[in-house]
């Protein structure tokens, strides 16, 4: 269904094309005080726009519609919409008919049998704005007890980020981690685009201070939790906790989180031990595919089964992974705000305190 | 929570020095034919013993409580229990007050103030067995529509299998992938064992003849599912679906699964397009840790924060990867199953076949 | 929290006297010709306006932004919202320290710390356009499948209507059921009204033609699922099921439906067995209490905790009971629809003819 | 599906006639008490057996089979078992084939196209030992708040109880309200169970001492939780909250609950303004209708849909509001215990008090 979340849960509608796009987020706790500065902010870091994105043109001006009295929430959902200002439908008349490789096309038609092929639909990443929009909601939760997310792009092609530097990426234009390497980055994004194909990358998300105990047992725990949120960002096709694949090559003694009096001497397991948050830096890494609208001729067939060749035209993202790093970072929001919610009845001192 | 599933649930009860493990199987349609051989032969592939596996020794006979009538479900929900017979507690006693590093001790006991330390309680692997018990209620269903699922090891340390044979692997004592390098891999094994040390390994689950159309839009996609069920069984750290983490180093001209008359050209994406099946093989990757419980000395912490040496007793498996690899089927079956009954309302067609 | 069923949801946001009330209707299934006439018209019959209902002047437009392609339903969710444009906040002024009897005032701000006074914010009736709005979109599916939900007013005060005229209450300005005492009925409304007072009103709500089979086991039965709704109304305190309370004083030889070759000879169960429909008519009767604001000085207290007098200014419903009628249609075919979807896959046959 | 409630979640599973019945109990808090007498004190209650009651023989001992260490709840899900060991299964041989009157025998197999008509399957009564226990559970955690639950019955037939006297109840054989008029209720009973028939009755719930504020906005009211828990007990067709169904005939300056400084004067609102707790007693009437197991000779058909006469056997309660008293006071723990759990993430100050 199209509701992420237990405790917080955030619900969208919304396709491309579509008059607006938005959303409900409810369950988020009453007396926050709600900065709609740094939320519009939020959704203009995943904005179209500029050389390493579509050229869409979208204000994503975010209208609160409810759930918000006197600059704080009242416990109530808040409704939102996004206005879609900048469709070009006509863009994709050609390809009514046909199913685009790499898109949800056919499976959308295979389930539905009825498709909205207006710059995707439903499928779309523009409804990720609205993931954008709640998640930042969580970060004014998570702010109050002093949680931080933040996410930065470490791989596009064959270019990795040798350094990781958070502050670096924020002021980055793609969001890279390494100043160092960041121009051959930039210019294997241009040429790519250039070639009329697109680009792979992976993205680092990190939760900073979230306490220990997050995370349920045992079908809805944080790692899971966090991978599912990841995986179902578009184009996401890995996901990474710690260590992630390179523990299928590592041995007990060298994975393993020894402790002394500061607590966890290493973290190979990133932030997660059974399913629950152990205090440390939460480590993600997800690995989004690359764009697959191209301007190269590719063979598919149309809705009679007929093989034809498809031929794009519109506005795309030359490397989805780079907007896609401030989505990721929205969904690890999302997450763990669900989780700090979940955790407050774990334990009858919790309960105490409220209610004593 | 302790559920699993959205229209098919699981909900499992269960530690792992408790009187017995048990579950729910929830939302099973009536009329499945009961193979009761085939779900216990599924416990028996999981059970422990033998030489790659914990010594500990238990039948893991399953006893159905409910839900079936005359061999056919009937529609109620399907309780099950599994005797816990070989506890051995006081191998646990000298654990019982410090934290086991790349356990879940630290982080139950941050969470919930108390914890059964006894074989690592609910965060013990034991509770798997009633994931297999359940997945194997969903292999009956998947059954009826010529669906199956299977997983094989393919990777422990630095040993890979070249090639992928499930027949095989069936017939493996280690659900390895490829004859020709099994004795490696089986060597490696042991050997890390009598070091008292542990293995990583990597899990490769395929699930054939999925119709198209499986998974929901937008939060509850097929992929995300998957993500989650992979993510949620203990020891895994990292999960691919299709080309996985190697689509952040490719170009979308060769990432793009082309189609012609006959289907999709290739299975890039494996098999999931936009979160929902498109009738190719899924295929999903899943990265497992090594066992944490090593025969090595480690330092942590007891809980009064006090530096003390934890040395560990018990019986533990050497690479935890070879039995998830029948864990990862049974989730992977638990998870196709929900989509398949959560998918019988997608459109009007469906239901008038129903109704009309 | 804010969403309501489980296969078909209905998740509504909005206050009194916010910008707009809206919400997401998610699993509709594909396919379903959408008739917006139809929408609008039972919006309407919602709406406020006339001597019998509140002055409030509110055109109550409901706005489709997503999910609708080509007049069809796609199986994506339908966001809606419904602006509201004759907010009078000023009339609120004087009770924004006080809590008005009846109303939910004090226990909003018992739970959030914070309450939007206007209006009554969340908890005012007004949200209900928003499942009058989801119920219409239920409709349209009930309809696919000839099935019919209708409700009238047979109670105000201690007028009672004698007979059932669902073709007349769908005309009546006040949905009364009997056209031989609908002049008394409508006297007294009015009569309370000029006294400053209001009054409660029972609703019957018949289904027609629900397949049997429809509810879920056992916790989510139809009966239950029904109460739930009608008791979720603003202002509804008592719900009953076929003879509802006057079953307890009846003997079981009386309160036994028995059958024959043509199905059941009576109907004292209100079409439901054990939870579940079975093919007949399904009866609900739901009581609403008075409207509590009324123009009659009443003690409270203020936030504070001193006593002071309440005195109510705007605009109210002399009986709730009456518009209320519409929620509950709404109510009821938002539940029936929701287990139409959730029975889909409750046997093997069903599933067998879709994917088979 | 099988399971009720959201954060404390009761799951449940067994037929009347099978090896046994039990359930999950997810979501408690760790570090609770356990008290196994009381627990196994609220199952006797309910027992079988008794001139009143049906003299099927169960022990109704509860297993306790995980979730509890050192005497205290761990946060882990309790499972739990209760054998059935009085089965007559040989007694329903002859409604194998028909549909009995009252019984959800035709709605199953319309439903489901099996049935296992042992003793009415899942749609037995039985069933209710496992809410019975559930709720004794909740009760444990709402005695840490010191909010209790009780229920009496107040009607059998046409003799209703003048006093409400919950300790007289308490202690009286058949759960009566009113030591005045016992006598001639128990003697309605036995003459209705001599006469071949049964009697319906009404059943007052109390929950005292809540907390102002349980209770969710907007889908999930306190008020239409208990609804749907009442009116989802076998056999329950009315549901009153409050003034219930006489809210129809009043007037709001009658029915409004007005306030001074010692908090509200009266309770006509049967403590529920809103949907959320005020804080005053939580007051639910319940109308149970007769059994419907009565040994008179009755109509109905059978798989065919030939008509035959419906003669029972088997052993049943001649009231089953009786016994039904017990079931009530426990699904109302399970209702206001989840929504204490529910309610404490509901503000900031809650939050802070657990995290800071």
């Amino acid at each position: 269904m199209n509701t992420f979340g237990n405790k917080l849960k955030l619900s969208t509608f919304g396709e491309s094309h579509g008059t607006a796009i938005g959303g409900i987020i409810d369950g988020l706790p009453a007396g926050i005080k709600v900065d709609m500065e740094f939320i519009q902010n939020e959704l203009d870091k995943r904005r179209p726009g500029g050389k390493y994105a579509t050229s869409r043109k979208e204000s994503d001006k975010v209208e609160i519609l409810s759930g918000i009295y006197d600059g704080f929430t009242t416990g109530c959902p808040v409704g939102f919409i996004i206005a879609n200002t900048s469709q070009h439908s006509k863009d994709y008349d050609n390809i009514k008919d046909l199913f685009r490789p790499g898109h949800a096309d056919y499976t959308y038609f295979a389930k539905f049998g009825i498709r909205d092929h207006r710059g995707g639909g439903r499928s779309s990443a523009r409804e990720s704005a609205c993931r954008v929009a709640g998640g930042a909601f969580a970060a004014l939760l998570l702010a109050e007890f002093g949680i931080s997310v933040q996410s930065c792009v470490t791989q596009v092609g064959d270019i990795k980020a040798k350094d990781i530097d958070f502050d670096f990426a924020n002021s980055s234009e793609i969001f890279w981690a390494d100043q160092s390497n960041q121009d051959s980055a930039k210019e294997l994004i241009l040429n790519t685009k250039n070639d009329n194909d697109s680009l792979g990358a992976t993205v680092l998300t990190i939760i900073k201070d979230a306490p220990a105990g997050l995370g349920e047992v045992l079908y809805n725990k944080l790692d899971a939790a966090l991978a599912s949120a990841m995986m179902g960002i578009n184009g996401v096709k890995g996901v990474e906790i710690g260590d992630g694949i390179d523990v299928a090559n590592m041995l007990g003694s060298s994975n393993n989180d020894c402790m002394n009096k500061d607590g966890f001497i290493t973290n190979h397991c990133g932030g997660i031990l059974g399913g629950i948050s152990n205090g440390n830096d939460i480590v993600i890494k997800s690995h989004f595919k690359p764009t697959p609208s191209i301007f190269k001729a590719q063979p598919t067939i149309n809705l009679d089964g007929n093989e034809v060749i498809c031929e794009l035209r519109g506005r795309h993202d030359p490397c989805i992974g780079v907007r896609g790093s401030v989505v990721a970072t929205a969904m690890a929001r999302l997450v763990i705000a669900d989780m700090l919610l979940l955790n407050a009845s774990a334990n009858l001192n919790n309960l105490k305190r409220i209610y004593e």
